[in-house]
């Protein structure tokens, strides 16, 4: 087995109301006196990004607060909010929101310090200089954002969703407060909660899956499992969304040891090019490209399906696991209300070539799955999603 | 539930042969000249303190090798190998052994920063000022150090030892080779083996427990249990090895998130008075610690039993769960040969109350310890070991 490794935000606080104390955890970063925060009008209206506000300058750091982070955002969008700060400077940035603001928040950090194009980023290690402090808080529980040293560019020219992979990107604090997605509504905790199983899911079977990401992964998915029905129809039960929340930084943990997959791969093209959220596109996809996938990955499915809680891991033959982990999965895409047809996107069997060829170039993810995928392959996949 | 927290290593590389790349993970730290290379005489001996001095002084720094560190040391020691540097001066500290070692290399880092004595530096946050940067390289699957804020001093005029907890204490490189565990000699893969279970199972009933330190509890427990015995009975299995140093640092991070309990608070008395090593302390010390606690923790050893794969969750009930742990745990102590009798370290009954004086004082521990232990508990518990 190659060497495999482990990398995170330096502190993580966790647990309700956390995000009332914020300022207790300020001793982790070192003195600073300017801070851009940066949010969604959905956060500000429910009154958070001003509770990071208060705090701060409670705490004598000066604060611009900035909630124009549009959903998955543009490279142009996020100069575009750097150019209107750029000149006054900010020595920290915070993130508060999905995992779009988060992206733009690390983005935001190392646009500070590097004199650096987005574009020169994109790809791995690419960014030469640590950024300016960077805090940030999820209110989704989602992306695994807040843990990983990812940040997710649309390129709209390119019709495009690519990576910024960079150990620059990781935080310096992360406030875990499972109260900020009470609120979180039911498409969103559906798309962003599959999301982040998915991201469990395809690092447990990702070709770099290693001891590390295995156990994020299953506790992962075990959390996730247990709960996002009931965060589904019941939102405002604190426990199911904390049991979210850790499962979603978990997902995040895993994601950054050992990679995602096809699924992945293949929802970048269609959320460049026909807007779909990541989450949605995901959750989508899974249930296809996990019956692709199965006899491949049949082997390691009795873990899983023993995480999830639907087998008794002692008792049942691996297939019977693999069916299970399908079975519920499936259930999940009724249960939750999972959009069936990309045709409601606005996609056509027409699109379907391009598409497929845009998703096998992801080949920083491809080449992750137990599975090789042909553009054939992909194609029929996305076609299953076409009725 | 109280907000909790993780904060760990800066980054975490594993697997076998890991240290022999070890230049190729440097590129997480500031550039630096020279290093202090902090070691023991059996690691000198098994060529690994050389490995390190040769990739480093390729990588162009500057190497000084100490081999020095005596097991469980105390702050003269420490103090007497600062001396010795300081003027010349270091940039960087590596610290390649066992939990002694590491200990002492996390600490001389931060005295090479702070113009502070030791005695200044004990107890929680006392640190002003981060290091210079360190790496730690475990050589016992044991005290988890190489993930934890805390080093342990011994303080020979004061008969104990004394913990200093600062994130300042975190390395910026973690390197975890199994391989350089092969050669551990049976006793010592034993105590620091038990040592390394302890800090899972004393989290995991602490207090201060919530699901962080839960996950890497049981994960540590986990791969403990499977592997402890094949390590004892056969070192040179890397796979045992493995598994063993991956749940020592699990362990590690689960007592930073939640700290440990009685049998540490009761073995630093008897480590600082009578040289007894700190796993040995700790593994004569868990039967009987655990059997006082039994009835406050039943609830949760179902739990604890399927993680050390000794039944299965769904079928028995807490009260048998719990004497099936206890039973594993008596288990070792016999199959593993920990010593059995504290008179053989020279304790005898009239040292036992200054001993449970001493250990009830160690109330950073005790207060976690889920049931009260009065001076007359700790008494009966120290005599138990004394036939
Ligand atoms: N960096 C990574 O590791 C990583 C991983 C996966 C995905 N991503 C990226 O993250 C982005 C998606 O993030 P997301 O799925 O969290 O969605 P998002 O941030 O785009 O948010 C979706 C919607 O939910 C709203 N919202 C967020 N929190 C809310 C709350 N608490 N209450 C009410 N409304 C709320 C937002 O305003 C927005 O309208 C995509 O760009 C995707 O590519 C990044
Ligand atoms: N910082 C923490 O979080 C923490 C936690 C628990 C204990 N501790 C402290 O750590 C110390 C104990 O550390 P330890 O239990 O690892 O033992 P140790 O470092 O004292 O080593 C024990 C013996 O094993 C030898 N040894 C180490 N690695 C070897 C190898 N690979 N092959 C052959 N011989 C080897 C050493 O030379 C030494 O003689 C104590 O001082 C204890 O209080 C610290
Ligand atoms: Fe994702
Ligand atoms: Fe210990």
């Amino acid at each position: 087995m190659r060497p495999y490794q482990f990398q995170t935000a330096d502190k993580i606080a966790a647990g309700c109301h956390t995000l009332e104390r914020l300022n207790e955890y300020l001793n982790v970063l070192p003195p600073v006196r300017t801070a851009l925060v940066l949010s969604q009008p959905s956060i500000v209206k429910a009154g958070y990004a001003e509770s990071v506000v208060r705090q701060l300058e409670q705490s004598g750091i000066a604060c611009q607060l900035n909630a124009d982070v549009r959903p998955e955002p543009t490279d142009q969008a996020i100069i575009a909010i750097f150019e209107k700060y750029k000149d006054e400077g900010y020595d920290m940035v915070v993130g508060i929101g999905g995992g779009s603001v988060l992206d733009a928040a690390k983005i935001l950090s190392v646009l500070a310090t590097n004199a650096m194009t987005i574009e020169e980023m994109l790809g791995i290690d690419k960014i030469a200089a640590a950024g300016v402090p960077l805090i940030l808080i999820p209110t989704t529980s989602g992306t695994g954002s807040e843990v990983t040293p990812n940040a997710i560019v649309t390129l709209p020219e390119q019709e495009l969703k690519i990576g910024i992979v960079s150990r620059y990107l990781l935080p310096q604090l992360v406030i875990i407060d499972p109260l900020l997605t009470l609120g979180l509504p039911k498409p969103i905790t559906a798309a962003t909660g599959m999301d982040a199983f998915t991201h469990a899911f395809e690092s447990f079977i990702s070709n770099k899956a290693n001891p590390f990401s295995d156990m994020f992964a299953l506790e992962s998915m075990r959390l996730i499992s247990q709960s996002i029905e009931t965060a589904y129809h019941h939102g405002d039960q604190a426990d199911a969304r904390e049991a979210m929340m850790l499962g979603s930084m978990y997902g995040g943990m895993a994601l950054t040891c050992a990679g995602t997959a096809a699924v992945h791969a293949m929802a970048y093209p269609i959320g460049g090019k026909f807007n779909i959220p990541h989450g949605v596109a995901n959750s989508m996809l899974l249930p296809h490209v996990l019956a692709f996938n199965l006899d491949a990955i049949a082997h390691r499915m009795n873990l899983v399906a023993s995480a999830m809680g639907i087998t008794d891991s002692h008792r049942c033959s691996s297939g019977e696991a693999a069916d299970r982990v399908l079975e519920r999965i499936t259930k999940w895409t009724s249960e939750l209300d999972i959009p069936q047809d990309l045709r409601s996107f606005g996609v056509t069997d027409l699109d379907v070539p391009d598409l497929a060829i845009a998703a096998s170039k992801v080949t920083r993810l491809m080449d992750n799955n137990p599975k090789q995928l042909t553009v054939d392959d992909i194609e029929s996949i996305y076609r299953q999603l076409i009725s």
